[in-house]
């Protein structure tokens, strides 16, 4: 009998993992800026980390509030949102603050070592000692929701925004991009879209080549000039109003808008120039270039299945760079993953203690 | 005995142009997005608009207020600003509204007939129908900084914003790039800072080359890492915040950074680029090429005197395409240039009159 399946039925005996209670559960957090989501998960009761997940997975309850993203609503909003969201999860699933034993929470704006300490400080005011904290960014949460719960390989997300974030089985992490539209995040949604509000900006007052662009967002945002686009786009500072624009750009591009097509294709470069940068500095590709990693393709950028598909274009860049690297379409919510993280922490505690 | 003569008697008899009294006066505003300018002057004893102004120029008053941009202040704020402005001229001056003749406003944000319409209407509460008002862009009144009050040319302001304007003799008008930073203006200040803060992120996280701007400008923001740069960004959406950065990114520049060269040579093409668009569709040089108009060049990024000397270099590539452009560095403030046009304004007013 191998130590990990003496391991498996003490996991078994307790209903989950090393001396909890049946009752025991997990939160995991997806914290973003336009929203807040939460979940609460059993301990599941499982021999090991390499083990495959039981599908579908036991969702005790979910709860959503708004922006946690600091930057966004200050630190005391975003704490109180966070503490709102949790204790929401709990209550739905008929639980409470002292059954938790581990909580992920992948929180957007959390870009520094001092946003983590600074939320870990608050979180052990509500969670006492042994209890597990994880806090990361929000690409942590959605790596997690394409790898189950597992901490190596790149997240791609490019919804309103854009960044790519990695971890290496050895513990290593890097980041790339996220740094919002003014620090060149031009492979968002947003950077696409102002590419294509500029372009026709551009192409009215001389300095840019006529283009489709004009017509059709003009349509979509019921202007009758260019020159309404000056105070369109400063009446209302939201980066998400710009980045709705994608699908009009995608569309003037399927049309054969060449300058629409080349925002795209220049898009396209950015995202995957951004996961090069990733992966170079983990070394996730091995040494000889062609090991095997997952890249998690995550947001409304690349998930238009379209003829025109961005997603599919970044892909391709990708594997002419790496051919181990492949593509995960993530079946779960990103809060789903880090609740996984959670308890894929609490696995390998266990595994740690029952080996030592 | 010529006719501009007989008519520069009767300004003369009546102290002014046309039927005024000695103490008429007119109102230049100059109408930014960080202060606003007013001043008054006497309605100058001169013959026609072909003459030569008086030097130093009879300035009555001078006051200064807060932004008077409707789009960052709204239009309530921007009104009060620019009548308290007036108001205060004409104090300063020992005159009122009622000596008022002519009022030009340069005002930021005026970028659609509609602005102009609606500033036009609540100042005709202020001012009777005889009142001339003219109302537009302030970059009209750094024009007329540069020409001494004449229409004609074109004007390229760079500075945490940038625009180009011009007037062709005939009297059409034409405007290029001035739509602020999501909308594509790269040769402005804020342009150039927000292009140097990417290249620091960028090489951090390994999407770019290294580059001597990340020491020199963490360095001037009193910053430790690039991860920084995020929160610093973000902490104050202010452009003029970002764009006090050029002066470091010039140096950078001058020590031989490639990267912020780059930086400063893309900038010189928009700006002289911006520049062209006017030209062109005005026909300020002409049907061979070669015709003479000004290029007035206002605006901290073109003022910088060092060694990389944008202005210099952006004249260089306007040289190269128009012969005949000559630069002119403005010698009055654009409010002055506003009251002069006011005053131009009248005296085409009165020699229309007399020739008639």
């Amino acid at each position: 009998m191998k130590n990990s399946d003496l391991n498996a039925d003490k996991v078994y005996e307790n209903g989950g993992i090393g001396g909890g209670c049946d009752d025991d559960v997990v939160l995991g957090v997806d914290g973003g800026t336009t929203s807040t989501v939460c979940v609460c998960m059993p301990l599941l009761p499982l021999i090991s980390s390499n083990q495959n997940l039981p599908n579908p997975l036991p969702i005790l309850a979910r709860a959503v509030a708004g922006s946690s993203n600091h930057n966004s609503v200050g630190e005391s909003a975003s704490k109180d949102t966070l503490e709102k969201v949790m204790s929401e999860a709990l209550s739905k699933s008929g639980s409470n603050w002292s059954a938790v034993r581990a909580v992920c929470l992948g929180v957007s704006g959390v870009n520094h070592p001092t946003d983590q300490d600074r939320i870990i400080h608050w979180l052990r005011d509500i969670f006492p000692s042994h209890v597990k904290l994880y806090v990361h960014n929000d690409a942590l949460a959605a790596l997690a929701s394409g790898t189950m719960g597992k901490l190596h390989g790149c997240v791609l997300i490019a919804g309103t925004g854009t960044i790519s974030y990695g971890f290496s089985k050895d513990g290593r992490e890097a980041r790339s991009a996220g740094a919002g539209p003014v620090l060149g995040d031009w492979g968002s949604g947003y950077g696409i879209a102002a590419q294509a509000l500029t372009a026709v900006v551009r192409a009215h007052d001389g300095r840019g080549p006529q283009t489709a662009l004009t017509d059709c967002i003009l349509k979509a945002l019921s202007l009758s000039s260019p020159d309404e686009l000056i105070g369109w786009t400063y009446a209302d500072p939201s980066w998400a109003r710009i980045a709705a624009l994608v699908p009009d750009v995608v569309s003037c591009a399927e049309s054969g808008d060449q300058i629409a097509h080349k925002i795209l294709v220049d898009a396209v470069q950015e995202l995957a120039l951004s996961v090069k940068a990733v992966v170079q500095r983990l070394s996730l590709c091995g040494a000889d270039g062609n090991g095997s990693f997952p890249v998690v393709m995550v947001g409304g950028v690349l998930e238009a299945n379209k003829s025109w598909d961005i997603g599919k274009e970044v892909i391709n860049c990708i594997h002419k760079l790496y051919p181990g690297a492949y593509p995960v379409r993530p079946e779960v919510e990103p809060a789903v993953g880090a609740a996984l993280l959670a308890w894929n922490f609490l696995v390998k505690e266990s595994e740690r203690h029952h080996n030592s």
